[in-house]
């Protein structure tokens, strides 16, 4: 398959269609995130009140649940709007921050699995200790490489009917048969924060215009990775990276996608 | 009326004075919103709690209440915020983000709305749903050119006895009697999150150095729009838009400010 | 003391170690926290929620505790994170954002302050107000000198038998027998929101990998004023300043610590 193509008709249609991305997330992240949607075309809003979650479930086209700054009322929230959004047929992705660190959190995130997320987006620990397997997370960030986590991806996936994304140096997307691996990024990107949540809401913005969820999640995480190397030609530090990563979003064309790697 | 020198007057006084600027206001814009009131001269401080918020609202020069990412919590805090701002005779500005978007979203915004805020601050599709009339909302979004709402913004201007600012490619500010247009900005603009947002936080923070509601808020629509438009001269996407936004804020001077165009 | 030197050794240590500071903080300073922790060398976490907080602070290296957008519901967490990370020998560090500005924030403040932070961070008007003296609070931002509080800073930090840091201008550090003062730092700092509470997270980075609290305490302060410096020399207004003051905390070497103005 020609991946930088298929890319660049997805993101084509992205831009046309500015998919609006219901996003019930982390305090931390909404900044870059909703930038970063706006950037790469999409059009985000951030709505977590259970008074209107599921109304606005109805209304948009993607959901991303993203479980960074939790508590219990914004879980009923998140439960609430994943329900609406599968009974409506609209894809949406589980970000299960930090999933292993504390038993509340690993809770949750099992929680809100069980209601069948279109992609499961983690890091190795999150991925394993969702697994129920050895991992060895410490705060939300991983310790474990994405390679150590694949199997349990692939399992993850065959049991949930879904597609799971361990996300790392290198990237691995499955639906529990196929593996699609992403080598696009920079390391400099671990010193932003909220880049992982940035990629699941890159991959629900991915999932209206592209209906393979597991073209779709590789495709988000390319098109991010690869705008971390193109900015990171020119930063300076962290601070510089992450201004030019949004330009580089705006700006990504169909030459640049070439630079593209999946496989 | 020589609108660039009345401007300059008051980003004079304004940076002089450095009002304290209370905002209730969503997790998605209070970053760049307060950087932008720094940026200008003013001082924000983000309260939210009902055990303070009168406390507070008491002792701030101006208000900002903006429904963004709402919870009721937080809408008894604006209201308590509001009512004490407008006891005390204190301008505030209602930002009723997302109106028309869900029964709960409209129901809050015209809560607050009969509270009478000097100003209401919104996109077409908002001040469309505000009016009763047939907006057509999506997400945060507006589908709806500024010049279709003025007639309603009209209309609820007269109704409510304040002044309502409805902001697009050009930007209305009416009474009811008088309008305003301006016409600074800049398309990149809407590529960056809560930029809305932050034009109400500056309507709030011109409030208190201009006492005309009407020329008030065009100050401060064109302030925004014309540092928007300075910082696209350079900017190669939204992310160094941003920043060069409040590079300008903090850098505009008389000369700068023969470009704004309040009409 | 050769300070210059001493820096350099704790933040080779930061970098190598990355230590895990689990964060409760305002919304508006989370982005900039998190973003600063990681660009220095620290891996950064923000967790909330009562049902996991204690849990958290169990597996966390140090500990921010910052009021600036409090509710009741977080104060909670607040508390028993900080009497988990006390009882586990962990280092903390209590930022009272606007403590003086009303009776609810300043009473938290004093709260948190009873369960005796190895750091107190705060401007002069916050320490003025909690040692109960005349402080004239105007919002988050200090009226007063942080000159001014120096002797009640020092009974404060005699009496809770912790450090006391009063940032401004020139910052002071004092265990109550010990002052140390930093004069690093540059005037459009003060046009960043949230340095203040960035200044609170980095004291506590710093708390992981120099035993002696005042002296962690004065090189964070040290670093980020230096840094802000070295932003300055380029930056063109508060927007360039933040992610340039990012880009150089990432860069900071042995060389440009000469920089460090500790006496």
């Amino acid at each position: 398959m020609n991946h930088p193509a298929a890319v660049w008709t997805a993101l084509q249609e992205l831009r046309r269609n500015a998919p609006l991305v219901h996003s019930i997330t982390n305090y931390v992240a909404m900044d870059i995130t909703a930038n970063a949607l706006l950037a790469v075309g999409a059009s985000p809003a951030m709505v977590h009140a259970t008074e209107e979650v599921e109304d606005f479930a109805g209304i948009a086209q993607a959901l991303v649940v993203n479980i960074g700054t939790l508590s219990p009322a914004w879980v009923e929230a998140m439960v609430r709007a994943a329900e609406r959004a599968s009974a409506a047929g609209k894809p949406w992705v589980l970000d299960p921050v930090g999933a292993g660190a504390t038993p509340y959190r690993t809770g949750v995130a099992g929680e809100l699995l069980r209601r069948r997320p279109t992609v499961l987006r983690g890091n190795a620990s999150e991925i394993l200790a969702l697994g129920g397997g050895a991992a060895r997370t410490r705060g939300v960030d991983s310790v474990d490489a994405s390679e150590q986590a694949l199997e349990v991806a692939r399992g993850l996936a065959r049991e949930g009917g879904g597609v799971v994304a361990v996300t790392g140096a290198v990237d691995y997307v499955t639906d529990g048969e196929r593996v699609l691996s992403v080598s696009n990024g920079h390391p400099m990107m671990t010193r932003i924060t909220a880049l992982g949540c940035t990629a699941t809401a890159l991959v629900a913005a991915f999932l209206v215009v592209e209906p393979d969820p597991v073209l779709a999640a590789a495709q988000a995480l390319a098109v991010l990775g690869l705008c971390g190397e193109i900015a990171a030609r020119d930063a300076e530090g962290p601070g510089s990276l992450r201004w030019r990563l949004l330009d580089a979003l705006y700006r990504l064309d169909e030459e640049a996608l070439l630079g593209v790697r999946i496989a």
